[in-house]
């Protein structure tokens, strides 16, 4: 199959933005450097954006769900019927994530790659349907490649979407039962780490259950062992959504689109879109700091330093879009608050 | 004078209610927990609103700005004709508070309590003026009596008016020049701390000059060692806008308005309105961890977990206005959320 798409150029950042913006920055009544990381998420999307006053009017979030076949190895609290029972409360409105966007007045994308449970056509879900699940990772690869490729178009195809919309951030996030299992057998293959120290609760599991867990990830890292390439690690141990914002967030990348990324399992897609494609991490901002007791890591590994910490673990985007607010908070600052000698303030 | 009002009781919080919004989280389809401190948020306020939905459409900010006579000392990086020239730039819609303000539609009151550069009338700030400036601490109390009871009385003033325009949310904020010294001092008298182990760098001193700051403050708490209750080292170690805030709480405590705690100097005056009245710390919600060395002390010894930790050090209630948005995020997920009943979805 042909995946040269994922190694071309990422689009580059032009130091003049972000020289202009630090400079803005230092002029604005207040202390310098007194906002922290308000004023660095402001210089970033002056850069990335290439606008002096910098927007978030227009937030793009596309939500992947799919199914695992490593579901089969009981290593989540809930059924996996609930996969497609959320595809269509995503739909519906009640889902966190859909009340998010519609606080925020956000575009929200919703995209079945396959689930066991189906829910079969809805309006405003966007079907691309690969395979009911992935297979069970402990016994073959997760993916043919063929279905890799499907995936990763799946995420591209919803960044050409959100640049058809002029969309000024991209957010991605994910559903499917078992996924956890799926990211942290990725996370562990990306960052050469035993499955017990990245294994963690997931939707709600007790310490015995994370032992299993890592039991199970630890048979699927060997299973696989033999495997080399980020892309490769990504279709034996990853999922159809986790490889689609994976396409996502290189597509993202290569069209000049800034991404807000979300927690533990998209922060997993994350590192290997940058291994696939180092330049992919210049277009990345970090959200939060997930519950979830691998997420650390990987953060540490993409040198990220996420804006919000309040102990999320739910995913579907929901940490990205509650982070947000705050990043058109930093904008407004940035864009609004008057000069030292607009306002008339003696400097230091 | 009298203080008794300070020692009134203050509201009490209905146990029904928070029990009520538990339960429904417990509902809500999501893995139990993983909406971390946006579900505590939401439980937290629905207690405090005593409504099963909470809601955060009218927010008040009062920002009070007041000058400090121990900037004689030379304890800040910037010169004292600040403080009133940014009363100007807080009415004239260019500081940070004032794009906040508008950016969250919530209601700014600019207070003058006494600034050495007066500004004079300004339409928009309410004048409540003490006197200039307050002594300087290393040489005698910082208020008299009746000037303590002025600044506390101004605070409930501004507690008064945001109640008679129906907030759901009460958020205090200062400016003066030198009074991360002034709470400083106050942080440590009422932490039983030495001056270096709480002195920061304020707007920006190098470590030269945090020592000098440090060694101030020794001065002035040498100068009052013999002071022993909060509302006297209050008045000695305080400042107008510090009493102000202290007063701004306690009012509203007992007038069931919850608060929401900006940074260092907030956290201080927070702590001096519990040790006067501890029923105040169950209506304080405290926003961020500000960049200032002393906060973490304060906030541990108030038991208070905050939901942002930015780098901020800017003041003017900046922190909290940031997090406003969070908290109407998490109101909205705890309103409008389907339950796994009306949505379909099965539970664990």
């Amino acid at each position: 199959m042909n995946h040269d798409w994922l190694f071309d150029a990422c689009a580059s950042i032009d130091p003049h933005h972000e020289a202009q913006a630090l400079a803005r920055q230092s002029q604005l009544t207040k202390p310098p450097g007194s906002l922290g990381l308000l004023e660095a998420a402001a210089v970033r999307l002056a850069a990335l954006q290439r606008n002096p006053r910098p927007a978030l009017d227009r937030v793009w979030i596309s939500v992947f769900a799919a199914d695992h076949g490593v579901a089969a190895e009981g290593v989540s609290a809930f059924p996996q019927a609930v996969t497609g029972e959320m595809v269509r409360n995503f739909a519906g409105g009640g889902a966190a994530i859909s009340v998010l966007a519609r606080a925020l007045g956000a575009t929200l994308e919703v995209v079945n790659l396959g689930t066991v449970n189906d829910p079969g056509e809805i309006p405003s879900v966007r079907r691309a349907i690969i395979a009911p699940a992935t297979a069970n990772i402990c016994e073959r690869a997760a993916m043919s490649e063929v279905q890799l490729q499907q995936a990763l178009a799946a995420g591209a195809a919803s960044v050409a979407a959100a640049c058809t919309a002029d969309a000024q951030l991209f957010i991605g996030g994910e559903m499917g039962i078992a996924n956890t299992t799926a990211a942290t057998a990725l996370a562990c293959a990306l960052l050469d780490q035993p499955a017990i120290a990245l294994a963690g609760a997931g939707t709600g599991l007790d310490a015995s259950g994370i032992g299993h867990k890592a039991a199970v990830i630890e048979r699927a890292l060997a299973r696989h062992a033999a495997v080399a390439t980020p892309l490769e690690q990504l279709r034996c141990l990853g999922g159809f959504e986790i490889a689609a914002l994976t396409g996502a967030f290189i597509a993202a990348a290569q069209a000049e689109l800034p991404v807000l990324v979300d927690g533990f399992i998209t922060t997993a897609a994350a590192l290997a879109a940058v291994r696939i494609n180092p330049g992919v991490r210049d277009w990345l901002l970090f959200a939060h700091r997930s519950h979830e007791q691998g997420h650390a890591s990987l953060l540490r590994a993409l040198q990220a330093e996420p804006l919000l910490d309040l102990g999320l673990r739910l995913g579907e985007a929901s940490g990205a879009a509650a982070a947000v607010p705050l990043l058109r908070v930093a904008c407004a600052l940035h864009n609004e608050m008057a000069t030292f000698a607009q306002a008339g303030v003696s400097t230091a």
